[in-house]
């Protein structure tokens, strides 16, 4: 009797001892390892410069000028202009809805959040205008599991390989009407209503496709708080699920967006 | 004999899985525990607008013009202009050093590293032109263990109280020299040579102090490919040792350095 007491404890304790070690392993602190390389670091913004794909009407966006160079001042310093979106932005929820948050209003805690990245590449080869739906997310979820609290929720589209080719970029057709994807109204409901997620992203022009008129999309999500990623690069590095985003805007007081440096911390 | 074994491989066994549950607590990913609050993020940068202390000379660092409005336009967007060595920023190596890193060039990799902060503020509050010394940083570490390899070290000299009284951050005497805090050059010197860190930081106007007029911190530190993080916010809500940084700047292509957002993600 003795004797079988002592070897479940031993069985046990043997259980105890795998799922301590495993769950060490499950969970290594992933910042802890990139100076050393261990964890990888996926920049996912484009640099910016006077030449990129802007809206259409948005002339002259970006601008740098050298202010002090090596061989007059043994320095070199520059003074820049810049659209609030332009390149690799953030939409702050006050862009479209009075009386949210300015980009330096948005917590830090919500801008940093595990990517939920949804491939629907092969849907917008066959249709410029497709629109990620909430069925979109729904599959991605029976895959993945359910969207987490916190999430950026990215759309890959495969539109990325166009940049920055402005013509082929924005699409624009003889009527003067861009087509690229975009997000769909029952997808930004979806993720308004139903989970709680921090922001969304796209590397495309607009979170609303080509030909929106009224930017539903947008009105959607900055009335529920939450902010886009626009113009993303280099999505096709990070994993469906797994990767950590810090999304970090230029802390402008005030303003309606920003350039915003998206890195992806892989798992 | 055999009990003898039985009990010995029984001991061992409870010590591994004692191990193993303390190394799976010592390690969380704490980046999974930012959407909850569960880890704490601190930001330590400041909201950019046209009246912060500049330095003497940059006349206009900032500007930000409405672009469209709600009231006529229905949506809300700037432009902004900025010098970019302004607020909360970062001078990339090329800033001082011809052919070094330009700010788009650094890699992400080395944007992301643990945080060492050296307290410097009482020895401040006696002498204003006061330098962190390579004796900080070795009494630093004797206390807290070796500048691990990919740090970002600040110097938190208590200066941030100042802001954003120009006038008392800048601390000009009567003959146009400022006085604030810096780095001494024996600490850049170890700094460069003696450990493998990824830039340095400090909460006044620059890393050389306010006297200086041939800058010979940010010309060591550049020339070794080190980046400065300047006029930084809040470093009093971070620990000595266990912090990450997150040092996002603007991607400025060909930049002398840029607005940079940094989150300090807490233990």
């Amino acid at each position: 009797m003795r004797r079988w007491l002592a070897l479940l404890s031993f069985l046990v304790l043997i259980l105890v001892a795998i799922y301590a070690a495993w769950a060490a392993r499950r969970v290594p602190d992933r910042l802890a390892g990139v100076p050393s390389g261990k964890t990888q670091v996926v920049d996912l913004t484009y640099a910016l410069n006077d030449h990129l794909p802007a809206w259409p009407g948005d002339d002259h966006p970006f601008e740098a000028t050298a202010k002090a160079g090596f061989e007059k001042d043994g320095y070199f310093t520059r003074r820049f202009c810049s659209l609030e979106h332009y390149g690799t932005h953030m939409d702050a929820p006050a862009h479209f809805i009075e009386g949210q948050a300015t980009v330096d209003q948005i917590a830090a805690q919500r801008l940093i959040g595990p990517a939920v990245v949804v491939d629907i590449e092969r849907k917008v080869a066959g249709d410029a205008d497709y629109r990620l739906t909430r069925a979109d997310l729904q599959a991605w979820e029976r895959r993945w599991g359910k969207i987490p609290e916190g999430a950026i929720v990215l759309a890959r589209t495969g539109w990325a390989a166009r940049w920055p080719d402005a013509r082929r970029y924005r699409n624009t057709d003889p009527a003067g009407l861009m087509h690229f994807p975009g997000f769909a109204v029952d997808a930004a409901e979806f993720l308004t209503k139903e989970r709680k997620i921090s922001g969304v992203g796209i590397d495309t022009l607009s979170v609303d496709f080509g030909p929106s008129k009224n930017f539903e999309v947008h009105r959607l999500t900055h009335a529920a708080g939450l902010y886009h990623l626009e113009n993303l690069a280099s999505m096709e590095k990070i994993p469906p699920k797994g990767a950590f985003l810090v999304a970090a805007p230029i802390k402008l007081e005030g303003g309606s967006g920003g350039a915003v440096r998206v890195f992806a911390i892989l798992p």
